[in-house]
This record gives C-alpha cells, structure tokens and sequence, in this order.
C-alpha cells in the first residue's frame, strides 16, 4: 500500500498555514491555501469538507482552529517512536533532520551491518541489526526508514516486516514489495531529480 | 509549475524494467509491469500510448526496446549538469549520492556561505555562494537542488532563477514561489514520514 495523497496534501496545508500565521495572519481562504500549496481552491475545499472541516465563504478559515483540527488529526499527543536501518550518508542525514522532531516523530535508535558504524550517532545509538527485534518491542516502534543499500533493501523490509514494522519509508532506489496491510512509501531521489532534468531539457509544461 | 505526475510514473516503469531485465526476464506484459510499479494496467497501457509506445497484446513488451524507448525519452545523451546549493547533512548526503550518476545527471559543484565548507567534499568543490553565477554561465546549468535552512531556502531560490536556473529540486522545508516556466519539486521528508505514521497510527486504509 502506498499512502493517499489527500493525506499528503493536508499536511501540505498544514505545513502553510503554520508559515502564514508567522507571517501574521489569522485568517485564510480557500483559495490563498490553495496558492500556497499550489493546488486548486475546489481541492482544498473538498479535502477539507472529507475530513469534516468547515469554513466561513465570508470570513474565510481562522487558522488557529485549522491548525489545531488538522494536529488533532496528525500529530499524535505521544511522540511516534521511529527506527532506521542504513547508517550510509543518507541514512545519517535523516538521523540528525530536524523536521522529524518539530512533527513528534522521535527516532529513536538506528541499526547497521557494519560494526564500525555500530555507535552513538549525534544523540542516537546505532545497534547491530540482529537488535531490531527486542529494540522494536521494547519501545513499540511501528515505523521504520530503509537507507540501506538496494541489494539488502528488500530483506531488510521482509526482516522489519516480520518483526511487527507495519509502515515503512524507503530511499533504497528498490521498490518495496510489502504484504497487504503494510504502508511503504519509496522516496526515489534520482527519479525525482530526474524528471526535473527531463522537463528543463526538453523545455516542455511539465505542469 | 510541478512535475507531472505521468512523467514520474514512467521514470518509475524504466526502474523496474532495469530490475525485470536483470532478473533474466526480456518480454513484459503490462499486468506485470504495473504490478511491480504499483498502479494499474490501465494505467501502464494509458501512459505508454501517450508517448506512442506500442506492445503486443499476446506477447507483451520487449524489454530491451521499451528500456531504449524510455531512456530515448528520458537521458540525455549528454550528462546533465546540475548544482546543489547548501552542504549541511541532507546537501553532503546528496553530493555523494550514486543513482544521480546512473541517470546520467552530475553534480558539478555544491556552493555554501560557510567558508569552512568551501572545501572539496568527496571529489565535488564546494564555492562560496557568490560564484553561482559564474559556475551556472560557464557550465549551462539549468537544474540545481536547494538544500540550504528554511530561512535562507527563498533567497536561494530567486538568486537562482535570476541566474538562469530553470528547474529546481528543493530539501528545504518551505514551499518555494517560482515564477512560470521554472519547475520546482518540493520534497517534504517530514511530510513524507508523517504521512506513514499518521496511517499506522490511525490503522486507516491509506492506500
């Protein structure tokens, strides 16, 4: 299973309204979130109305009581406790990004094959893999992020999988087969890169 | 301007037909491509007529043919060049990352206002910002990947585009305005990541 992008877009809208209440503001309408998100008004309106929100046509949305339906929604009160596996450079930059933090998602601990690898990283400890086992049922980590090489990337998903990890983020440029009830999200940068180059070169709409 | 969506799922079906090739297969029909890129066969069929690929209905696709089709559609024959701006952990990560290469795209410089970075980091010279636009004249840079502090991300952004950047990778957490004609794909790794816990969390059909 891959993740709903009206999912995606809400936290897209979420992710806006916090930038335009710093810049002051304290009402949005529709189509201003849109602009900021870069989809339709009609979007923005139907997503909300599927996740029950309603606004004023006059008066516009109050951002404060979007950001606090839209968290209720998302942010869970505990923190989501995370795992990561692949400590390459990939692997250790996702370990030390912020933005995990600020949307109470903590990882955690991390694991490697390679022993050298197999120390505290900026704040988190770095296991052996045969750990992720007692370290998954010990804190009740539901979530984990692959950066491991392609070669290892599957059996490392099969090994997550089979250990009670029901969500998964992946950067191994695989794509993940996960058994029905699994949610996996592979985050492919070269395609991503790629289809930017494409677009700029042969000077198409890519929109 | 986004990147259509149609342009990444094919990026996606030439990834999986590398993997299919190496697996020792050489036809593919369009139920098993779409099976390995987790859409529809509608879909498969639908995207290939668009770029006036044909298959077989009783013997599939060939997959040498589709693969140089694809990569006629996609890789330039001459390496890309592209520039990365801001080396903190997700820039480094990127400037060492191999699947780039693979697709025929080279980071040719990385650029960051710490003069301590400024050094060659892993083969790549790493130049104060100020000679953005002279690297991006000399070299023909089109494309660059902003991996700079949310702060910091907009500024990047229209010094940029001023200097003849046309399609835009960007890390940063903020959505950045581009004036049209320029691509931009945001990727939001906490957005990402948020989304898999929401639907774990939540044990809703995200799918």
């Amino acid at each position: 299973m891959t993740v709903k992008t009206n999912i995606k877009r809400l936290l897209q809208y979420r992710f806006c309204l916090s930038r335009l209440k710093e810049l002051g503001f304290t009402k949005v309408f529709s189509y201003t979130l849109s602009e900021e998100a870069g989809v339709s008004p009609e979007q923005v309106r139907k997503d909300f109305s599927q996740f029950g929100i309603k606004g004023n046509k006059k008066a516009g949305y109050d951002i404060d009581t979007l950001i606090i339906t839209l968290d209720n929604i998302f942010i869970s009160t505990e923190p989501q406790n995370v795992i990561l596996v692949g400590m390459g450079n990939i692997g250790k930059a996702l370990s030390q990004y912020k933005g995990f933090k600020q949307g109470n998602m903590n990882i955690i601990a991390a694991f490697d094959m390679d022993p050298s690898k197999q120390v505290k990283s900026f704040g988190i400890p770095v296991y052996p893999v045969e750990l992720i086992p007692e370290i998954v049922e010990k804190h009740k980590v539901q979530v984990a992020i692959i950066a491991v090489p392609a070669l290892s990337a599957q059996y490392t998903c099969d090994n997550l999988i089979i250990n009670g990890i029901k969500g998964i983020m992946n950067f191994a440029p695989v794509i993940l087969k996960v058994p029905k009830g699994v949610i996996v999200n592979n985050v492919n940068l070269s395609n991503e890169l790629q289809s930017i180059v494409h677009c700029v070169a042969k000077k198409i709409k890519c929109s």
